[in-house]
């Protein structure tokens, strides 16, 4: 069970303008509250579409997710949308999910020292992952994917990201935001010191957009042929991404732009290697992603572009 | 040089609402012919764009364009979009683009006795194969990709199918409508015997919809584990799709609907294999695909599917 103020607020935007075409009308359910029923930052014409919490989630301790305003998403996507397919607008990040590999396209975060800091109440414990019911089940991953595999569930936006209200945490653990990850050395290793290196960095500046997703990244095989392979798990067939990326944007305190992109391979890494070493040309993930990231940003603006001053 | 007359005509109606959004604004040209901005069947609110048509083309015994109605993309998507994932509309056929594997997710087509119906003057020998410029040069196949390699560039919303007008032909030479294909039994074997067949099928009905896309499938290897491996050619990686689907659906004369969806694999086939052979259950394409097809119709409401009277 779960209280009837915080539905409006597990709310996701759906982008998928079959509602427009008149086509898909029957999916999208009304929203309880009739004055969120459209976000702002969002064209009107959208359709605010509730999700289903899926299994009952604990209440206790949990802070209201009024904390956070409802024109977020538009903070978190200040620079630029890379795609509008299957687009999902939580609490705390949005999303843009690929029904043809069961993982997300990307998700993307804003992190300022403010909105990472935390409640202590707010604990990982009380959340567990759950199908994203939002998504046709032909196109849902399901935890019983995961069984029997060697694989962690790796959330893409990181649950520690979103400790500001237990609901913006919970919304981390939907499948949706998982992708099969090496455990250790990766998930548990290389992977998470990105992550608290990207939180440190934004503890330290004003701003920081942060985007990650899979690639499935080709090979050039003994045949002299080039191939993209990647495993697929579960009766769901969800695809086991060959690399990850990371790129963010980063505003200091007086307004000047640092972007940092890395790629790194789903394996296990070695643990003292220095982040740095991941970098990658932004337009490199974009060609293999299928997307432009933070194309609002004209490229001279970066003072600096993976370390390197311009 | 091409006349300022069929400019309009060659346009496409962009789906993505970056321009809702206010984020990808700069990318949309505005068209000349003001009272075509907005094309009947889709919101007004979104841009029409004008495809830059590429190298000049031959206006030589050229018909009118006119002869097709604006509100043709409604025609062809009467039963649902599988997905608005950079949608673009044609004359004679819509698609969605696929820009990280370089190839169409889906065409769509609507054919008729009456639009199969072609003046002789339409030739194929006008087209070429060109660049899709209204797609990003990151996500753009080119003629040179398909340099040194094997595959034939096939088409995925047939030429044949588009003989009512030059320019509703010269659209489907589009890169974004091709798809390495195996050339010798499979696109000028089996794959062609299923376009004839799918025409011979349209000049005895009402009218008959298509779906024609590209499928990665995956496959049990020796070690136990299920795969999905495709090779990419040429600089930009265009992905080797393993399979293509095709799935009509037929109305005939008397207003019942049947269903019929193939797949075949993307090798040399048997000549003399009967297209049945290849019947996939619907479902199984939806899942493969990561969209459904042919949604607005309820499944009860065909008569027949794959051959088999319900």
């Amino acid at each position: 069970m779960f209280r009837k103020s915080i539905i409006p607020i597990v709310s996701s935007v759906s982008l998928g303008i079959g509602v427009l075409a008149g086509t898909k009308l029957e999916r999208w359910i009304q929203p309880v509250n009739k004055e969120r029923r459209f976000l702002p930052g969002f064209p009107s014409v959208l359709a605010v579409k509730l999700d289903d919490v899926g299994t009952p989630v604990q209440e206790s301790g949990r802070k209201s997710s009024s904390v956070i305003p409802v024109n977020r998403s538009q903070e978190i996507m200040r620079f630029g949308f890379p795609g509008f397919d299957q687009v999902r607008t939580f609490d705390n990040y949005v999303m843009s999910y690929d029904r043809r590999n069961k993982n997300a396209h990307w998700v993307f975060e804003h992190l300022t020292p403010q909105n990472l800091s935390y409640d202590e109440s707010v604990n990982r414990r009380n959340s567990e992952f759950r199908e994203d019911t939002s998504i046709h089940q032909y196109f849902r991953s399901t935890n019983y994917d995961y069984r029997r595999t060697p694989y962690d569930k790796g959330h893409l936006a990181a649950a520690q990201n979103h400790r500001i209200s237990q609901n913006a945490l919970d919304q981390t653990f939907f499948l949706s935001n998982v992708s099969p990850q090496v455990g250790e050395g990766f998930n548990r290793g290389l992977w998470n010191n990105l992550e608290k290196y990207v939180r440190a960095v934004a503890r330290n500046n004003k701003n920081v957009y942060v985007c990650t997703g899979p690639l499935y990244l080709p090979r050039l095989e003994a045949d002299g042929k080039v191939y993209v392979k990647y495993e697929v798990i579960g009766q769901n067939h969800v695809a086991v991404p060959t690399h990850f990326f990371k790129v963010i944007v980063i505003e200091n305190q007086i307004g000047q732009f640092e972007l940092q992109s890395y790629v790194m391979p789903n394996q296990m890494l070695p643990a003292d290697t220095p982040l740095k070493k991941y970098f990658w040309p932004l337009d490199a993930i974009e060609r293999s992603a299928g997307f432009l990231l933070f194309d609002k940003i004209p490229r001279n603006m970066f003072h600096k572009i993976n370390g390197v001053k311009r």
